[in-house]
């Protein structure tokens, strides 16, 4: 069996408190957020519109009660978007519990399904 | 803080070959099947479309390359669905994979955010 065959699984995690809000999509806005320093570079990067991550940001901040990402204005970059400390805490804290959850659903999937493809 | 305004995280997970499509709707469709014995009475429950529920069984089974469940006919229950040995299988290899992980997770979870809501 080739390997794009095998049986694998995807795992999706969402951080709430009392809507499953802040997850996948707003993360990778906001990691591209911090790489470009502008949020419409970063709907732009991902083919998403603006206003469909105005809300999504919004969603969350207010689910949370935490500002995520601010205005930076004038300046020779001509203004832009950044994380805020909150915002981007809390995107490393995300990052670091999908990425080791991950590693422990890896082990758990090899145990239970070893045999599965054989 | 309420209990129910503490951050909290969901988990969702899927098994695939090459599409994203065993998941939280199919197995809950399969456990109602398993109980229930029949696959009308299982989408009533869940408030599903019967075509809805048939399409995401048959798309799943297509991917995987197995029979998730199979008509059973006849006698005096007049017929009804049942899973199949190998859809009985792999759902319980999927519960137990999803209550190990979310176990995992909880505790990473508990590290990572110990101190975010105090």
């Amino acid at each position: 069996m080739k390997d794009e065959d095998k049986l694998k699984f995807h795992m999706k995690l969402r951080l709430y408190r009392r809507e499953r809000d802040f997850g996948p999509g707003v993360t990778a806005l906001m990691e591209l957020v911090k790489e470009k320093g502008s949020l419409s570079a970063a709907t732009k990067e991902m083919g998403m519109a603006y206003s469909k991550a105005w809300k999504i940001i919004k969603h969350a901040e207010e689910d949370l009660g935490i500002t995520l990402m601010e205005g930076r204005s004038g300046g020779n970059s001509g203004g832009g978007t950044v994380l805020t400390k909150e915002g981007e805490e809390l995107l490393t804290k995300y990052q670091q519990f999908t990425k080791e959850s991950q590693i422990e659903a890896e082990k758990i999937f090899k145990r239970i399904f070893a045999d599965f493809d054989s």
